[in-house]
Parts: C-alpha cells; sequence; structure tokens
C-alpha cells in the first residue's frame, strides 16, 4: 500500500527520482563553473551530490549524459520573455538577463558554451534550449507590430532578435570586452531602429534586387 | 665567416628561424582543426612539423606559448579590409569572409574560439588580435563618412561594427544554425540602415534621456 501523502516515493513528482536529479544537476552546475568541462567527472558529480556512483553511472551513463540533461533542466524552468511595454523595453530587459548570466563568476552559461565545443550531445542540447528560448521570444515581436511599432509587413522575427542578442555574446563571450552597462540597451536600440527602418522584412532581399 | 646568400643562416628573415617557425605554425593550425585544443601536445606538433621535440620546447615552452604564437602569427598576415565603394558591401564583404572562415572545416578559426576557453594566454592573444582587425576595420566607417553615408556625427564605429559582424559568429559558432548565404549581406544591412538611424552615434543615450 503506498502512502499518498509519501514523498519519498520513487514515482510522484517531487519524489526521491526528482530529488536525486536535483542534488545531481546542481552538482553538475556547480562543477562546471567551479572546474569548467574538463574538470567535470561522474565521481566528482556523485560525490558532491551526496549520491552513489553507481546510481548516476546507471540514469546519466556519461559526463555527456549529466551535460544534457542540465541543458534539459535549464529548459524546464518556467522561464517568460519581459514584457515592458514596449520592443525597446523588452530587448534592453532581454539583453540586462544575458549580459548578467554571462557576467556572474563562475558562469554557468558561458562554462555551457564552453562544453559545447567539445561534446556534440552538448551542442545539440544547447542548441535545442536556445532555439526554444529564440521561439518563446518572437512573442516580443509580435506584441511590437500589435503596437503598431514596426512597419506592418511580415517581419523576420528571430533574425531582429539575434541582431538584437548578439553582440552580447560577441563582446562579452568571444571577445571578452570589459563589461558595459549600456550595452544591453545600445544593442536592443540598434536592432529596433535597424527594424524600424525594415531591415528584417521577409522578401526584402529579393524586391531590392 | 657568414655567406650573405646563406638562407639557412639563422639570424635573417626567411632563414633557418622563420622556416622552423613557419613549420611549427603549420603544424598547430593542422593538429588545432583535427584534433582541437584537447588533441593540441608539444610531441604531435613536432612530430607534425618534422622539427626536434627539444627545439619546439625551447621556444615555444608549452602548448600555451604555440597557441599565443599562431595567433600573433594571424595577426602578422598583411590583411586589409574590403574596399567595395559603399558601406554595405563592405560590411557584406568583411561578413563572407568571416562566414567562410567560420564553415570552412575543419575550421581554424573555430578550434582558436574553442581553445580560448581553455587557455587563459590563448583568450588574451586572441582577444588583441581581435581588438587589431576591428581597430584596422574603423575605416570602413571613416570612407562612409566620408561618402555622407552616414549621418555627418560621431559615430561608435566600434559599435557598428559588432553589430554588423555579431551575428554571423552568433549563428554560426554559438547556436550552429545552418548556414544562410544571405546572411552576410542581411547583418551587413541592419547595420548600416541602424546606423543610418543614428543608432551608433556618440552621445545619443545621454540627449534621448
Amino acid at each position: 500500500m503506498t502512502d499518498p501523502l509519501d514523498t519519498t516515493s520513487d514515482r510522484r513528482p517531487g519524489g526521491r527520482t526528482a530529488r536525486v536529479r536535483a542534488q545531481v544537476l546542481d552538482a553538475v552546475r556547480a562543477e562546471l563553473a567551479e572546474r569548467g568541462h574538463e574538470g567535470l567527472t561522474m565521481e566528482g558529480v556523485a560525490a558532491r551530490a551526496g549520491v552513489h556512483r553507481a546510481t548516476v553511472y546507471r540514469r546519466w551513463r556519461d559526463v555527456g549524459g549529466l551535460l544534457v540533461d542540465v541543458i534539459a533542466a535549464a529548459g524546464e524552468i518556467d522561464w517568460q520573455p519581459p514584457d515592458t511595454g514596449s520592443l525597446r523595453g523588452d530587448l534592453t530587459a532581454l539583453n540586462q538577463e544575458i549580459q548578467e548570466s554571462l557576467l556572474v563568476r563562475p558562469s554557468f552559461a558561458v562554462a555551457l558554451m564552453a562544453a559545447s565545443f567539445h561534446s556534440e550531445q552538448a551542442a545539440r542540447a544547447q542548441t535545442q534550449l536556445w532555439n526554444d528560448r529564440y521561439d518563446q521570444c518572437e512573442i516580443l515581436v509580435e506584441r511590437a507590430l500589435t503596437r503598431g511599432e514596426l512597419p506592418a509587413q511580415h517581419t523576420d522575427a528571430r533574425g531582429l532578435l539575434i541582431a538584437a542578442t548578439a553582440p552580447l555574446y560577441h563582446q562579452l563571450v568571444l571577445l571578452r570586452a570589459d563589461p558595459d552597462p549600456r550595452l544591453p540597451e545600445r544593442a536592443a536600440l540598434a536592432a529596433v531602429l535597424a527594424a524600424a527602418a525594415g531591415a528584417f522584412h521577409i522578401g526584402r532581399d529579393e524586391s531590392m534586387r
């Protein structure tokens, strides 16, 4: 007989399975951030999580499995894109979130990018997560169109979102520039002005030829 | 007595020192591209270059030294930014060069970025190289101002160049998107339209508050 209030049950959300997963993924994030991808081992994660090595091997198999699951867990967070009332405000707020995630030390986001250069599995999971996030953000562009902030043509929402956010990753991750507190707003503004001028109209390339 | 025509002399450009360096750096590039940063060893480079291990250790000391020198050598190439007659054309041509360097397989450029996540020395050398290249490209913006393609205000040339090029790195390196042959021109166009609308005026942030 199972006790419906028994939170140690293996089968319910919040039960033992979920608790072990949370402990292991917390350990993965901490190890990744502290030691980087090269320092991530099944043994280190098991020890840090206080979970049997055999459990970690059985459930996650190898370091690639841990990376994929930690990225999947990031995708399970109930993240919502900003809603500030203007496209410029929304993109600025989004860029501020990105900037924070890239500047915090140690940065889980940067550790994940580094890992994805070395693990095909991690790279695929990260691409999927990023695609999901950009899909979620397309509503920012839809709202801007509804508010009349952009010309009422078919807009390449993804292209606009990439233009707005890419300078953050480029400056902070690849160029390792000193953080600039105005960068989130500046990059957002450039994308909004380009969009207002029709840079992301679908079909524009064709019509200009 | 030294023979002035002796090209094996250690002291003249094109002499033995330069030849050994060229062989070793060719080997570093090939090993990096084929095996990535984790596969780069002093022994592997020496064997591939056909140079004594002792020479490689004496001159480059460790893998970090090899990475720094291969990046320095990239900076010594007599690279010139494009000059097509328009800012949009110049930025498109620049983006096409970037896209090619990121898509060629194996890609030395991508291997270097991966390495810079793991080697502080490589990261610093890469940042320096990129800063030099962006400095060189500022002439594109100066020419556009002279031609009257941009409003005659003080322009943040670096910000404009980052906006134009960042989407290439973001899409191809971090998001691992399928290559889009129109991306170089689209990213260039978005930056030009943003610039024409004043996105990169220095002092703009202040005046809008």
